[in-house]
């Protein structure tokens, strides 16, 4: 299990006051969005840009012109990144018709996708504000860029879905990478950018989160097949009910006997499995094969931070990563 | 009937031009993208944005620090607007459940809600994307302001009409400020801003667009309820239909008899309005006291626009702002 160092729980907790501080003038807007961040999630996007803006004496010293690290201002770039994360999160709950949201009635039960929409715009958009107070145009274009290909990766996502029988992997990675490699990457590169590190970190820094993004996504993929309780604060088998096709299900489907296949596709989509047929497709995709070649792709991003991590081995973050990407793979929710 | 200037009509051109150049690697972001664009609407905001940002002789020659404007800047600002409003159009769709845009059927209606979501973030976050080319904070800055609050102004909308016995006049004047007015206030003080204007004139900019929008959303309403017969482009009471208080509307609640008010109150946001329902609805609205009450109000905000614009006549836009301000009223689509 993932120990937190102390420094940056603290940091992180400042995150979800300079998040929730400032208050909207009506009503309607401050409950909605209080409701939203009530329920703190994992910030795991948050914690990769709190670590690597993280300025020590040692990469201080290996580099004169490294200037020290205002701490207000790392703390405003995870949150900025947080709401960005938000936003995509309160608009992918209209897309998925998801009725739970970290164990919570989401925005749109509570209140309607109307408000869903207009929320998730709202949060946007103050992310952009706050950006403007870190005075830093490259942050700036990172972030508008990789909120950009968020957009993009899931729109291709949507239409993936509707050619199912020509999918491929890469095409699943691409989506991987856009929907949520993107963020991640975005999140350590600005952190890196933010602390000034010299262009050759910076890119360091970005491949790394670029890894464990696509990583923490098959790792969020495998955990839909982790069991058929709910005990990760979302339904089971939801992507399979939302008609995705991740990772494991990918395999699955290349794997099994052909009359599995056409079960799996004639059931992918439909919002009411019996539990005879949620039993049927959880063992099909728990099948041996499937769960090896999705826990070996996952090995393989991880260990590919890894080596890009290794790289950075002079800064401070360097121990706190290393365990956030090993942690990674035992995460289970 | 407004007639535009030649340089004008072609700067706006260059502004659909630029808008829809880039091209996206992906066929159905891409064919999403054009579809939107394909229909060119008013793109009155853009024209407010050019307009706002044209330095003439006469400006230079009576403020020295005025450098020239770059025009490619102008352009890139005022599709970096159309980009915003656009998103929002895209938005409102799924929001509104409409059917029609500017007289084609709306993304949502063609592809899905969720490609409209997905599809409104593309093009907000392509329209920050832009904004860093500007590489002017100040402009940013509003434009993110902006956009959060257009946001802020639907949510309260939405809201106001769950709560619609006890609305005052001031609630729908705030939110057409909001999500309208804002819009064009900021497209007109960011192409000041761009034009190196003067504090006090970025202001003055600033204010008319602020009338000017407001006035805008008046017209909008009273459009709504200018004739039974579809030829604005969207569905005759469309507004009425969608449960939304507009201007004429709340004029027609103050002043008809409670029998009426009773009616107007029942059948309002019914989507399935017989045409004996719609004929009443309409007449009620078009009673004399109505259409002259929201009419005055139309024309207290053009004339405050028009006091604006005369403490910018030594701007080289004047006659061209000052013929769409009068425009406003006539306006039929």
């Amino acid at each position: 299990m993932y120990k937190i160092n102390q420094t940056t729980k603290r940091e992180l907790a400042k995150v979800q006051k300079n998040i929730t501080k400032e208050l909207a003038s009506e009503k309607i807007v401050q409950d909605i969005y209080e409701y939203i961040f009530q329920s703190e999630g994992k910030k795991t996007r948050a914690l990769v840009s709190l670590l690597s803006s993280k300025t020590s004496k040692i990469a201080r010293a290996s580099n004169s012109i490294i200037k020290p690290v205002n701490n207000k201002q790392r703390i405003q770039l995870a949150s900025i990144i947080e709401l960005l994360h938000t936003a995509t999160l309160v608009h992918d709950d209209v897309i998925d018709e998801s009725s739970l949201r970290r164990g919570e009635k989401s925005v749109n039960q509570v209140w309607t996708n109307s408000y869903s929409v207009l929320m998730g715009d709202f949060i946007y958009s103050k992310a952009f504000i706050l950006m403007m107070t870190l005075d830093h145009p490259l942050i700036l274009k990172e972030l508008a860029a990789a909120t950009n290909d968020i957009a993009r990766g899931e729109i291709i996502q949507l239409n993936l879905f509707e050619n199912s029988l020509s999918l491929e992997l890469n095409d699943l990675l691409k989506v991987s990478y856009l929907k949520t490699g993107r963020l991640f990457e975005a999140s350590a590169k600005t952190g890196a950018m933010l602390a000034n590190f010299s262009p050759a970190d910076v890119k360091n820094f970005g491949l790394m989160g670029k890894n464990l993004g696509i990583a923490f996504q098959i790792q969020d993929d495998i955990l839909d097949y982790e069991s058929l309780k709910t005990d990760t604060g979302k339904p089971s088998l939801q992507d399979f009910q939302e008609g995705k096709i991740t990772f494991p299900l990918f395999y699955a489907l290349q794997n099994c006997r052909k009359i599995d296949k056409n079960f799996l596709l004639k059931h992918l989509g439909s919002k009411t499995l019996t539990m005879s047929a949620k039993s049927k497709v959880f063992d099909l995709v728990k099948e041996t094969a499937t769960v090896k070649l999705a826990d070996t792709l996952l090995k393989k991003y991880l260990s590919q931070a890894s080596k890009n991590l290794e790289k950075l081995n002079h800064h401070s973050c360097y121990d706190e990563m290393l365990n956030l990407i090993m942690f990674s793979s035992q995460r289970r929710s």
